[in-house]
């Protein structure tokens, strides 16, 4: 069924180990959805940008937000193509040669072309859902931006086109070759914690249910 | 002095909130160092690309390596532009509004044109210099790379010709307007952290130096 799957084209079909490649919209969006940055490339005079930003899966399309009046904005707000990655980090597979060490990731890479939401009403639902995808269900304990503030930021969507992920686990690869005794191989894993939230100054002490959520949401299990 | 900071450029330039910019190089050369993965952007076809990577800095220049053969690495190794973007998130900032929460972060964007090494001995001292980057000391360890999984190794440098940081860092900043009382606001911080390293079948129980570095390396302190 074409539609449990992200379209393959060109830009996302997996060429290099394809056995670590999905084009599944659950395997894609899985990694979409817990990540809290992306990396963004644009071309800009001919030539590649990659910026880092805060960003939300909505259906099929990933909402971007900045501030008004800046280059990269401008660019994706105009109408450019985008290129959407989201890399979780694993581990470090130390294998017993350099050349088969590596490390133990999900990334997920999304092609399409951005657009501004400028509809007051769209923008409004487009920073809620970025909201509560950084801090879930945020956007309903805090007042609504305010006009000034919407104008003050610029919101993107990108239908996302074509989409693919690619992700390695387990212990290093057994080459065919014999492994040197006595030398350690083995996975160092990683994760990205969330350590204990730290209140503002003059702010209660006691997060809300929201900011308690974060934890969870950051450990990806 | 020029060569305590690296080139700034049409492309590098930090335009917004250029009080958190930086284009010194030991503040972008310790972005740089602390990371495991960064995102490398290309044009291909006219559009953008960006795949994530290991990778290390060496001096003025990153190494990057991936298998022969691939299309990132073909292009990158016929000397195309890219853009390698590396960044830690440090934080969610939660404010009393969805305007002013924020992240916490580090980044680096370094921008240069790609070439493959293909000296075997200076294609040699790359790798190991990838592999200390990783997991610190270990080329010591390990025999050296086989001719055979030399040529199956694309080795690229990209000596940098401009470069920037961008950091946040703190708590939600202050508005002018007044903060409505009751309403939690703070910071949830990050960090990415190593786990007891877990051995391959067959391997010997304790890791070597190399791998025990690793925990301090990730945390970046």
């Amino acid at each position: 069924m074409a539609e449990q799957e992200y379209p393959v084209g060109d830009r996302s079909r997996v060429r290099r180990k394809p056995e670590r490649g999905s084009h599944e919209r659950a395997v894609v969006d899985a990694i979409l959805d817990e990540g809290l940055v992306c990396h963004v490339g644009v071309v800009v005079d001919s030539r590649p940008v990659v910026i880092p930003m805060s960003y939300a899966r909505d259906g099929g399309r990933l909402i971007l937000h900045g501030a008004a009046g800046s280059r990269l904005m401008w660019a994706l707000a105009s109408g450019c193509e985008a290129c959407v990655t989201v890399t979780h980090l694993d581990g470090i597979v130390v294998a017993h040669s350099a050349f088969d060490s590596s490390m133990n990731y999900r990334s997920a890479v999304a092609f399409g072309r951005a657009r501004a939401i400028d509809d007051p009403t769209a923008k409004r639902r487009a920073l809620d859902v970025l909201t509560d995808h950084l801090i879930p269900g945020r956007a309903g304990e805090i007042r609504p931006p305010t006009d000034a503030e919407l104008a003050a930021t610029t919101v993107i969507e990108l239908v996302i086109e074509e989409a693919s992920a690619k992700t390695r686990s387990g212990p290093p690869s057994k080459p065919a070759r014999s492994i040197p005794r006595g030398v350690w191989s083995g996975v160092v894993p990683l994760r990205l914690t969330a350590l204990p939230a730290v209140p503002a100054p003059g702010a209660p002490g006691e997060p809300p249910a929201s900011v308690r959520r974060v934890g969870g949401r950051v450990s990806g299990t």
